[in-house]
């Protein structure tokens, strides 16, 4: 808990964000955080242009807005789907000094904004809970882990993050697409904590492939997996777990297999600050 | 037509291939190519372990007995599926000089082989149907098709192929799991022929992202589109056609968008030999 409260604004790059959740988190924070967290959220957020929260320019120029706001101590994404990458090539190059000071906290697909911001040399990008999280089962605790770590509590950081390691977490595509892209950062030295959800089992051993074949992921410290979460069933059943398939690619290829991370798709999934642990 | 028998050799480095379809391309060759044609159909397409037709070490032997066998003069793979990414690291430092000047025809999954042959110099590979189309709706005919081909028929030649172009063909999401990967072959100058199956709209436009952020990829001569079958339905709908993500992202990365390519996961299935056309 600190003295300061954080000027908390969110945004979404990628899928419309519900106006219902929104005021069920607005709810939350006013019964429980309102002296540590001013929270605005971006008209932005609940644009629709097709699958899109907003076109491309509407959701570069939301994001661009807060990031370069010297008023704004953290930019809080609303929710993944898809659509980050998107605004990438058109935001970046936008991003002034004050965007540097601020914390950026989300995953999914935020992963492509947060790998990018990491590999431009940002400090403080995270991976964790968003806004969209409560409307999970549980997701409550999710929410309150995000808004208790931007307020200074850093209870809910992931177990390998706590312990001071240098980390990253990604979901396993979003990661896989930046991968050969200006967008990836150098993850020399980092444990890498990966995720999924969704994806049929053989496509994740295809990203295992793909992430432990670049020689840019090789200098990993080494893998953790979080959940895999959803996966459809395969045919023909594809006859090995997750874990079999992380470990089989690690050994493979030189690459350290350090067991389970506690992140996923869901209201456990814990905060992992990219880097060594900085204080929020 | 040749006079000369061309020695075909059927392998299977991913799913198990249907004996009862081998049967029919044997009865097929027999009735139609019998002076023409001698086909093998290697008894590892038949194993199974698992997802795979046989476990890695078995399909990376007969792979790599066959590419050596001074005797054989084409490599057919049976069918695609998912697998020929695990056995690239182990199979490609046991090619000798007689796997350099046979042919490898394939396409899907076999896109990971079939670039990391081509990244190794290899110049006979070609994206082509397999002895598994003769399974579908007027598969004959692509089956046809190939067997021309190795036969020395060049009538089945996708046309930018046939105009002489410098070409190169893949699965967008095979193509996508080889950027940054020693496997990706130096494609520039080519016209980069892209085809899809069963993936999400969303995904495909996240693989186009990926393609063209690639620095690697943008020195392609231009790409054409083959046809994306079988798109889930997206929620929320992804509103965007093929080919306007096509077109969107070579617009967005200075590529040339150069049109639809006749390729695609069905029987109409054209040949693109990689690089500059050579006689089969």
């Amino acid at each position: 808990m600190t003295a300061k409260p954080s000027n908390i604004a969110v945004v979404a790059p990628a899928n419309r964000f519900d106006p219902a959740i929104a005021q069920r988190v607005k709810a939350l924070v006013a019964a429980s955080y309102a002296d540590r967290v001013a929270l605005s959220v971006h008209p932005q957020c609940h644009l629709s242009a097709g699958h899109f929260a907003g076109d491309d320019d509407a959701r570069t120029a939301a994001f661009v807005e807060v990031a370069n706001d010297p008023s704004i101590d953290a930019v809080w994404f609303a929710r993944g789907g898809y659509g980050s990458c998107r605004i990438l090539e058109a935001a970046l190059p936008q991003l002034g000094h004050e965007a540097r000071r601020k914390t950026y906290l989300g995953y999914s697909d935020m992963g492509s904004l947060l790998g990018a911001l990491y590999a431009r040399g940002f400090q403080r990008v995270v991976h964790g809970p968003m806004p969209s999280d409560l409307a999970r089962d549980g997701g409550e605790a999710a929410v309150r882990r995000a808004l208790d770590y931007l307020s200074g509590d850093a209870a809910g950081l992931e177990p390998t993050a706590q312990s001071g390691a240098k980390c990253a977490a990604f979901n396993i595509k979003t990661l896989g697409e930046l991968i050969g892209t200006p967008y990836l950062p150098d993850l020399t030295d980092h444990v890498l904590l990966l995720e999924e959800v969704a994806e049929y089992m053989y496509s994740i051993d295809r990203a295992f492939f793909h992430i432990t074949s670049s020689p840019a992921l090789r200098k990993v410290a080494g893998i953790k997996l979080g959940r895999c979460s959803q996966v459809p069933d395969n045919d023909p059943p594809f006859e090995k777990s997750e874990v079999e398939v992380a470990a089989y690619w690690c050994m493979r290829s030189g690459i350290a297999y350090l067991g389970r991370a506690d992140i996923g798709h869901d209201a456990d999934n814990k905060i992992v600050p990219f880097g060594a642990m900085l204080s929020s």
